[in-house]
């Protein structure tokens, strides 16, 4: 009887060194637990995913010395990594994204990618040729068809390919199906990994070992929770979110029987791809319904976490403003990285409300990590002085709040140069969205850490932290959000309130939905057609930004991209 | 016999209105001059690239209402357009991306595009799916062969595609080909272009009308150029290069006649997908080249008329520092929105050299655009007072410098939100490249004008500007590179001598050379390895930088796609 096992990692792109050390701790700990074949996730050899790293081939030639390095590791254990592989035609692109069967020292099999995600985040077919023939592997006996991440995404009715590449491989039959991904984290994805799987097992009638990845990639969390389905369609094992994994499936009998009950699946097509509520009444229980927004908070966490270890920092600084944007953020980044490591910078100016630094110091005192009050008057005051001969009698306006806030995205930057602190931005996805916020200053910082969170998601974050005692106090809770850059000034002079907002938002950017059909679900039209214009306003400014850490079907970023000069909605 | 029309035009991305109009316009030239048959180039009716907003159906639908609208114009004269088409197959992307025939108020054909250009700035297979199916689309007698823009260039030992849409075409006994395209400039594409246009004329023995577009779109700049060869293989018209055009050509018997002579040509491959010069005594020549100047400056002036028309702005203002980048900058500016349109703000500090100001000052007066005086000592002296408390008693560093150059970026954005302007960011390829620049400092703007062209390249341009006369002072041109943050810096304290770097540059991110391939034509190799890791650590500055209009083969920001976390050559 074969032992599997999944080695779930999490590796840093181009890491060579790091990344084939830690395939060969796997190694040894299989050969140990007596395994036969060690699975390893997508592109593991180089992490995923390397993007323009691809065009180099000395980047090629390291994944190669890669394969070559793990090759003499597979003495006593089989062993499948994710490599790309040189494309030998001349027609087409010169690589392709492969799963490698290692073993003996030598390479057994190899199987390409055929379904090549190009879309939201993904660009494979920027790099990669899809694969145009199938072939079973075999191992110990048994016949392996080897198939990669979304490979097994094209059934149901409407697939985004044209083929789907178990159709032709079961037609060689198979024993088993190994899936090896990099299937990234969204609160709106995790159920949708298993019925794929299931629904690959059901239709082929075989089990299914899937290998997925963890840890994060700059914006992009890979969430583990890597999948063992027997071929009756039954759930044997299920590797631990958000974190490093290592399991052993015996492949009994047991795991070959078919039969399970033959249940109607939900479709598996293009319409995954889209966020799924549509009915505005539940919008917003949704987006802050308790599983997601733990779900949230971890992959906020791992985000912060590998952003800082993968770049080589170890210490963020942040504007803690008395706000609950800023204290979410504190919270998360002191859960991330230790609260000693966290600098807290509170900016008051001769607007901030009474209560902001109050609240904004409790909530250190709290959390227990260091901050620092540094009134920005002086700074504002230079300014103003300096600019008095270009403004001449110009009434106070939008660029007088800008200096504001611009005054203390450069106290942050500067405080961040002198010590080596990362910036974290605290801007949300409500105010990034409506361009709500002022280019190099509130929307300063080397990772946006709620960019991908709407405003009514970062109370419900708010509440989920208090949920065992007051971390965050409750008065930065109830308070009226508001910039403070001008008197008595509240989000909701130029905004719509949250709830509506962000109902609008979420069917525009997650759904794709256009004006007409959000009219349709009954809010206002003058209202639908402001939000939507400032959302395709303030495209410029979002380029800029600074990457966000995805949680969401549809974040900003790499997986959205708008013309700047585009004039649609506006 | 037929009579062809060309209209080479600029259109403005999802401005479905004006686009229509204006086609409009060329259709009534059209039929005053008697012609059969108008050409517009790819997605005409939207605008490329349009990038996600064909994930909205709402888009789609204006696209295919432009269609209608256009059909009706169409009672004398056939016209052919480019519009995305809905895929009626369930299977694959929703969309094709095709040319359409419109004649006598009908849709009398459509050919969809068969290779779709997925690397560097292109992202079409995110959107469309290829087409699998091909016929010649009859008109008047004649039987077309209508391709769109990469179709035509999957020829050669080495394509890029597996099938060349032209060879299936060709099955069918076309009398013509005509191919619609977007083909962004950069200035080592120019002559590909006619090659490959001949290239299929030689190897079809068919007559080609090739019509390109032009204008600005945020980066990418299409350089128009439209073609007409005769079946031998020699070119009968050629449209005016980054402008608007319109051109009518008769298709006589001469244009059939096949016989020119089968002279070789280069290879039509990826290898057009790198620059050329591989030489490392030549790259600065083929850099700094006469032609290419020209080009490049020709494409900038283009540049910023298209940004700010399209963004509906009028007014630019830049910081003036007496060097030679933002003096190049400003002659540009000035050119493309005239130079009462464009503010210039000198900003020196303690550390500017007493040539700064009077240069800046003799420049603005060349080029007749207002200036300003702006000392930054008031705001900084604030900055240092306001941090004295945290900065204690660390030495003058870095954080002092940056803090520098973000008061002046304060000052302009600040002036810019006051008065309505965009601020033009003069960093060039070289400083980008190596970190060498401040975010949300000199880093600062909306649109980069020199963020493509190397610093050996902006002398050059400097050299062009002033060909007839001195606009740009020689003084700026003559001294040593500074950016004046600290007592008597120089840029080469900092960086190697910019004729070694961005040699160095130049092999590493226009052709993709590996360390040990530079290293191998001669050039040291700590100085080698320590440009690429300067390269490669500093992709998240650049990731926060704004839109750069592409000249180049290979321009950072969307067609250059760098993990950031990621750790390769660094």
């Amino acid at each position: 009887m074969l032992k599997i096992a999944l080695s779930q990692q999490n590796y840093h792109i181009g890491n060579f060194a790091a990344n084939t050390a830690k395939m060969i701790q796997a190694i040894r700990q299989a050969e140990e637990a007596g395994v036969d074949l060690l699975v390893f996730s997508e592109l593991s050899i180089c992490g995923y995913p390397p993007r323009d790293f691809l065009e180099f081939e000395d980047f090629i030639q390291q994944c190669y010395a890669g394969i070559e390095q793990l090759k003499k590791e597979t003495a006593r254990v089989g062993i499948i990594v994710g490599a790309p592989q040189r494309n030998r035609q001349k027609e087409g692109k010169d690589l392709f994204n492969a799963a490698w069967l290692l073993h003996e020292g030598e390479v057994k099999g190899v199987a390409q990618k055929t379904c090549l995600p190009t879309y939201d985040v993904f660009d494979e077919y920027r790099y990669f040729e899809p694969a145009y023939e199938w072939s079973v592997i075999p191992f110990k006996g048994k016949k392996i068809a080897l198939t990669i991440c979304e490979d097994i995404w094209a059934l149901g009715d409407n697939p985004l390919y044209r083929i789907a590449p178990m159709d032709e491989l079961v037609k060689l039959s198979p024993d088993l199906m190994i899936n090896i991904s990099a299937s990234p984290f969204d609160y709106d994805h995790d159920e949708d990994r298993k019925e794929v799987v299931r629904a690959n097992v059901l239709r082929y009638k075989l089990p299914m070992i899937y290998c997925n990845a963890t840890g994060s990639q700059t914006e992009i969390v890979f969430d583990g929770g890597s999948l063992v389905y027997n071929a009756a369609g039954y759930l044997v094992k299920e590797l631990k979110y958000f974190e490093e994994d290592f399991a052993v499936v015996t492949m009994n009998d047991e795991m070959y029987r078919t039969g399970g009950a033959d249940v109607t699946l939900r479709t598996m097509d293009k319409e995954m791809r889209v966020s799924k509520i549509n009915d505005p009444e539940k919008i917003i229980d949704f987006l802050t319904a308790g599983n997601n927004i733990e779900q949230i908070y971890r992959a906020l966490v791992l985000g912060i976490k590998d952003y800082f270890s993968k770049m080589g920092f170890s210490k963020a600084i942040l504007g803690s403003s008395g706000g609950i944007d800023s204290a979410v953020t504190l919270a998360i980044a002191c859960e991330a990285l230790g609260a000693d490591q966290v600098r807290a910078v509170l900016m008051p100016s001769s607007f901030s409300s009474s209560h902001s630094v109050d609240d904004a110091v409790a909530l250190s005192k709290n959390l227990g990590n260091p901050y620092d009050i540094i009134p920005i008057k002086t700074v504002y005051d230079a300014f103003l002085e300096t600019l008095a001969p270009v403004f001449a009698d110009a009434p106070f306006g939008i660029a007088e709040e800008n200096i504001q806030s611009r005054s203390r995205g450069n106290l942050l930057m500067a405080i961040a140069n002198k010590f080596g602190y990362i910036l974290l931005n605290t801007s949300n996805k409500s105010e990034l969205s409506t361009g709500y916020g002022t280019l190099y200053g509130d929307m300063a910082g080397g990772l946006g850490v709620l960019g991908d969170v709407y405003k009514m998601q970062v109370y419900a974050l708010a509440r989920y932290i208090n949920r065992k005692n007051e971390i965050i106090p409750q008065n930065i809770i109830d308070k009226a959000p508001s910039a403070e850059l001008r008197p008595n000034q509240k989000d909701s002079d130029s905004l719509p309130p949250y709830e509506l907002l962000d109902k609008v938002l979420y069917q525009y950017i997650e759904r794709h939905q256009g004006p007409q059909e959000i009219i349709d679900m009954g809010i206002d039209e003058p209202l639908v057609r402001r939000i939507l214009k400032l959302v395709n306003t303030n495209e410029y400014k979002r380029n800029q930004f600074c990457p966000i850490i995805r949680v969401s079907a549809k974040a900003f970023g790499v997986g959205r991209r708008m013309p700047i000069v585009g004039k649609y909605l506006t």
